[in-house]
């Protein structure tokens, strides 16, 4: 075993965009584990837009990253030293690994995954928590009826593929928004969206709008909030009376500095929404899926077997390489993934 | 019997504050009563801040009062001539009256009160259509909980009081705003409000902020929305994690035009508003007191009791004179009111 790892410490807290030199590539001595550690060989690390809020020192829903501190995050990889008698040398397991290609943590805080009923992959996207962010959301919080028609930007991404899905299968109308007609075709011939527009072809909301009115016909009964931005200010005046609004992320404007201090939305818009909000009676619920993994269970028994049989999709997007993650991070703020954006830690 | 009745008509629509010009005072011959109807005499008839929307030409949850109509609204009056066998004259009921001496109404539209339960003014705010918008958006969705904080501003009006004093009985802290200082003593002497702040001693949302988080220092859990404006920009970054926002009204927007064109609300407020509800994973649920009639008679059985035993205060504002009820209406949209604002229609 080579007596150190790689991993990616955050070294300044970006000003909007992210930029390389927010962040260095550290060689460290490889930890020994202690008592119920496991030391975990990383193979593969999820990239998700919630971690451009651990950069940021503000408040939110979790604490930001200290400064010289490795980059959190989600990963797989396979048990190389075990002082936990639930792990042996080989298993593969998932957890909080880090921007890192290797990791010492809690046996207890380790997932077990067998890569024979799915690629250990799927546990950072459809079956991990961007997946159950999706079933969550819609399930508990959009109260999805069959008729009804919903709208979910990040169309391709895992957690709007998994809404649009989901959604398809209870017989709603799904429209997905996404940046490129590459993306559409894939959400409309691979994930089975009804349509999907490029958020890219028009120029402001109003045109947007227009386009998504045409394509909703009965208005919009579920607009699952991933995106915020553009695609919000679209919608929302496109609600019915009684429409759900689960907010689960607002990645358009993660980037905008200071609370979205450059974002769009102008002063007219804050009215607006609370009168459609009001008026169409609508019910807006923020989440934060760390809140209710005693679902993830539930989200899994009732997931897992369709990804067997193939009846729900997944697109991966995976970079190669430790070094590559904050060029893909960028890109992954940007939109340029292309499915859930994962890195490939081991050569 | 007169032969004529005397009936305010909608002639122009408000740009703005309603002008005396936009409406007229007309004398019409006297209905006369078909089958199923009823002739009544309007003792008092409400004036509620709802009323500013049915006078715009917008989309909203009911439709515009058509220029020339009579302008709609609750009142309480007594029978004075019936074809509907469940009603006789000198009956006192409550129905859409709108704003007139006389109106000739369908029996089945109208509901029976009992003068020696109630004064017959109160079924039109504390235990009629405001009233039960404050316990029904407190108890369904604020879901108040002992020990929790909730803030509810125009305090003093018929579903600020209402929602303060259940709060108050169910063990929550409870802070209002309104606006005089003359309003915060009636909130916290006769509803019982822990305190209650005039906004007007405060420039800005961040001075009235920081004050009202001197009086929250758990934070706030349930904000009420029924005046939006600076006091919601104040609160909003006050709530805790898991807090509920029901909103039944904007009224510090009403008068703002084209839905809110000149109302507070700087580029940056919506994206902090949006980002707000995802971080603290709030439940913000517009509501419509119509669409819960089912639930009235709940209300009417848990909250009656208490008045007759002064458990539950209220307190009205009665303008004497049909012809003053729009310059009645103007300063009620201004907050002028102290208390439920009624117009005495018999002289």
């Amino acid at each position: 075993m080579d007596n150190t790892f790689s991993h990616i410490t955050l070294e300044r807290r970006p000003m909007g965009e992210p930029q390389d030199t927010d962040f260095k590539i550290k060689t460290s001595p490889m930890p020994t584990p202690q008592t119920g550690d496991v030391l975990i060989q990383v193979h593969y690390m999820s990239l998700d837009p919630y971690m451009r809020g651990r950069m940021d020192d503000a408040k939110s829903y979790s604490a930001p990253v200290a400064l010289g501190a490795t980059m959190e995050g989600g990963g797989v990889g396979q048990v190389i030293a075990s002082q936990d008698p639930n792990f042996a040398v080989g298993d593969f397991v998932f957890g909080m690994l880090g921007w890192a290609t290797h990791a010492c943590v809690k046996g207890k805080e380790l997932r077990k995954l067998d890569p024979t009923l799915a690629p250990i992959t799927t546990a950072l996207g459809v079956l991990g928590m961007p997946g159950f962010t999706g079933w969550y959301g819609l399930t508990e919080l959009g109260r999805p009826k069959t008729g009804e028609t919903l709208v979910v930007a990040a169309a391709t991404g895992p957690v709007g593929s998994m809404v649009g899905q989901l959604a398809k299968a209870r017989g709603l109308r799904v429209i997905g928004v996404a940046g490129s007609s590459e993306k559409c075709d894939l959400a409309v011939s691979t994930f089975g969206f009804d349509a999907c527009l490029n958020h890219n072809d028009y120029q402001d909301e109003k045109s947007l709008r227009t386009a998504l009115a045409g394509l909703c016909p009965n208005g919009v009964d579920i607009y699952f909030e991933n995106v915020a931005g553009k695609i919000m200010l679209a919608v929302l005046p496109l609600m019915n009376v009684g429409g759900r609004i689960p907010v689960c992320g607002m990645i358009s404007w993660y980037n905008a500095g200071a609370l979205g201090a450059n974002a769009s939305g102008d002063k007219d818009n804050l009215p607006k929404l609370w009168r459609t909000i009001l008026v169409n009676r609508l019910s807006v619920n923020g989440f934060i899926i760390s809140d209710h993994w005693e679902k993830y269970p539930n989200f899994l028994k009732e997931v897992a077997p369709h990804l067997a049989s193939g009846a729900i999709a997944y697109q991966e997007d995976i970079t190669q390489g430790l070094e590559n993650a904050p060029q893909a991070f960028r890109n992954l703020l940007k939109g340029g993934n292309f499915g859930k954006q994962i890195v490939k830690v081991i050569p």
